[in-house]
């Protein structure tokens, strides 16, 4: 399965407003994203499953990857396409063993060893940063467009660049070379259609040269 | 496998005071508990997934049931014999699912009704309760003796009461007919070795009668 992670959305009920989350990723999903990912804190395992049997069923219906963050379990209760997990969840290679060899798994990294790790682990893609400082990660935590090249050239498996992507800088982001940007507040704040228009556009201009 | 329910201690870190985690389980285990359940709340997952490794050799060098509390994913991860899930968890027909027929699986139920629910789902016990009001269940929660007789006689599966059991009421709880008492704090506040003992004695007197 090919999967194409230029525009790779992830969810963050905080960042919805008065937006239910269901529709809120439908907007998304009809106006163009191409990764869905459900990121949930704090709620129990019972809504997360629920949650994620919902959008299993949406994101199936338009043909969307679909990745469960962190739990692993929510991801083979729905059945979704994978799981991505961080440096701070259960250990890549050990995920790689109970979710199976059919499963997408994406692993967060920030530098070219974690990287580098995350692909002998059996990752199917990275995601790289946070690139720039963001609401949840502080600037000394940033990798910056330099570390996000480093983890680029360290490894053969996509890299989906993520933290602190805004239209203002996706097009710097794009230009080193990674195969899609990874963002929550750019397409769920304010207007989704839109917001997602103007990424797919800067997507689409950055494989053109 | 014939599991012994009779003495089903959870581990509950901020009741340890000092104590090591893992030495005050091996304590546990030498002084005679018969299952183990590990229940972690506000860690990481590599925390849990870490700490789950450790008692899972512990557990096996001792030929203990190992039971991960609501994550299906470490309880995957670490090969423990079964994982308990409550009512606000995965939904107990989809854990089964995921888990495989050869584990164990335990479900809470404070009715007679979510107890059939759960035996139905493909239950292995259940964990009956709270009996009496706790620190972390309040009065109105509690379901009492009368309760927890009403679900042991609408199930074929072990019931194990749980919630607010102390050496001072274990012996009422196991007059009822359950198959095991579930302790957290009367097994691991002050000196555990000898609170087992107590609380095994207790449970031996009970199969007499």
């Amino acid at each position: 399965m090919k999967i194409d992670y230029s525009l790779y959305a992830i969810t963050e009920r905080s960042y919805l407003g008065e937006k239910d989350l269901f529709e809120a990723v439908k907007e998304a999903i009809k106006a163009g994203i191409t990764v869905l990912q459900l990121r949930e804190k704090d709620i129990s395992g019972r809504e997360f499953y629920q949650q994620a049997l919902r959008l299993r069923e949406l994101t199936r219906a338009y043909g969307i990857p679909f990745i469960i963050n962190d739990r692993v379990d929510i991801a083979l209760a729905v059945d979704a396409d994978g799981v991505h997990v961080g440096q701070e969840d259960i250990p890549a290679a050990v995920v790689r063993k109970i979710l199976g060899p059919g499963k997408i798994l994406g692993v967060s990294a920030k530098t070219a060893e974690e990287a580098i790790k995350a692909e002998n682990d059996g990752a199917d893609y990275l995601g790289a940063g946070a690139v720039f400082p963001s609401p949840t990660k502080p600037s000394s935590e940033a990798i910056g467009l330099e570390g996000l090249k480093k983890i680029k050239s360290a490894v053969k498996i996509p890299v989906v660049a993520i933290g602190g992507i805004t239209k203002d800088n996706a097009k710097q982001v794009l230009s080193t070379g990674v195969d899609g940007i990874s963002c929550i507040s750019a397409v769920f704040c304010g207007n989704i259609t839109e917001n997602v228009r103007i990424l797919k556009k800067l997507v689409s201009e950055s494989r053109k040269t």
